[in-house]
């Protein structure tokens, strides 16, 4: 299924848009974060009539299961070049996820430019391992075609390469273009860095997730550097860095939390 | 006076704050993003009634003047370990921050460590030169002690590193103690990056503001070192990192706005 009709909203009455989370977009039976903020934000960006999340924060209170969604958005204020919106994305009358977005048109260019995080350079997406091959295939990857790094793909044989990081590709399947909402999916669509610390983390929720959309994507693949710098205090840190062929396109953080030691 | 004292909240009524932005606090009559982030913030832990924001984010929406202000703060999680809230802060009944946060007790340690980012090492504050002595001294600096490298400093005088960078420390004055809420303040309390840069920006106003505390100050001094990466398209991001003696205590980001070139 592409990702676009996975993650489908429609209009429900005013300040409300319904869609459904779809079986195979989930990890052990709970939605992807990536996909839920993907529908959430389809319908902010609706509410906004503003096509593109340039930041967007989304807190995540309850899994998702496959099932009938439905997203309540409010307009908190319209300007000139951004509108806010604050939303839920509702399931089983409980909340699920807390959101807020501004939304805008990254086309509007600015001719201000000074560049100085550097697109990493590493293997080709052919040269890479598919996650369906990995030790870590959780359904959504049957639908996206994430590949790793060689040597930051063996974790899942207790073998992670030492550091908190992360390194790939991520498009969608069935040579489905990128849109800004896939952008976001792309934000949580990686195995978490931390797998590869070897500190035996069987799982890392996360507790909120931020992204700013700074270029709406102009190749099929989106090229990722992921890493968790401060594990300390029962949460971590997770910055993921989206590139494609001309440069950057969006910056994620999260707060993820850690098992109780 | 006192930061506790100039951002303190009282309870008026079933999830509704109130406060005084007072004057002083201010840029060109226009209140600190950090000082009104505090404010909705100290509103925010007391309806969570947990003590720490572990992340929190705002969208600024319209200008804070000197005068009363109101947090309405509503809590849409309140579980084991967080309690998640969404806010409005409120001035002359038009909305100007939209929040949405996590709080819960950075004190509750996990025994996971894994920590690879490292404390920068530069001249300590005596070494540093005060905002109230660079050509960067709004209302705010008169309140707290911010100095900065002495390279970070003269973009005052047209005379950028030319790096978007800027480093120093941040105290709040009269031997004032640090809490979480002086963090807060601090993530937004340093002259822009940017500034630094040469680019003849005048301000660039905070679209979106990131926090996450991350442990509570132990030292008088927080030491912080602030980056933009990505100036295009209209938009940068502001990374920062605050630490005191014993380690990290908060990262920060935000996307602000450039001038329309």
């Amino acid at each position: 299924m592409r990702f676009a009709d996975a993650t489908a909203m429609r209009a429900a009455g005013p300040g409300r848009w319904v869609g459904e989370q779809i079986a195979g977009w989930d990890i052990n039976d709970n939605a992807n974060g990536g996909v839920v903020l993907a529908m959430a934000a389809r319908a902010m960006a609706m509410a906004a009539d503003r096509p593109d999340p340039l930041t967007i924060t989304a807190h995540y209170l309850r899994p998702v299961q496959a099932g009938p969604v439905s997203v309540e958005a409010t307009v908190v204020k319209a300007g000139r070049r951004l509108s806010t919106v604050s939303a839920q994305l509702i399931q089983n009358e409980q909340p699920a996820l807390q959101l807020v977005g501004s939304f805008g048109d990254v086309t509007a260019m600015s001719g201000m430019t000074l560049v100085t995080g550097e697109r990493p350079v590493f293997a080709p997406p052919e040269d890479c391992v598919s996650t369906r091959q990995s030790g870590f295939s959780p359904a959504p990857m049957g639908n996206i075609d994430v590949r790793l790094l060689p040597g930051d793909a063996r974790f899942g044989d207790g073998e992670g390469s030492g550091a908190a990081t992360m390194r790939g590709w991520f498009r969608l399947s069935a040579d489905e273009p990128l849109d800004v909402f896939a952008v976001l999916f792309a934000l949580d669509g990686f195995p978490p860095a931390v797998f590869n610390a070897n500190l035996a983390v069987g799982w890392v929720p996360t507790v909120e997730l931020t992204g700013h959309i700074r270029r709406r994507p102009q190749s099929d693949w989106l090229q990722a550097q992921i890493r968790s710098r401060y594990i300390f205090g029962g949460f971590l840190e997770e910055d993921v860095e989206l590139w494609d062929d001309h440069g950057l396109v969006a910056l994620g953080r999260q707060l993820a939390m850690l098992p109780l030691g």
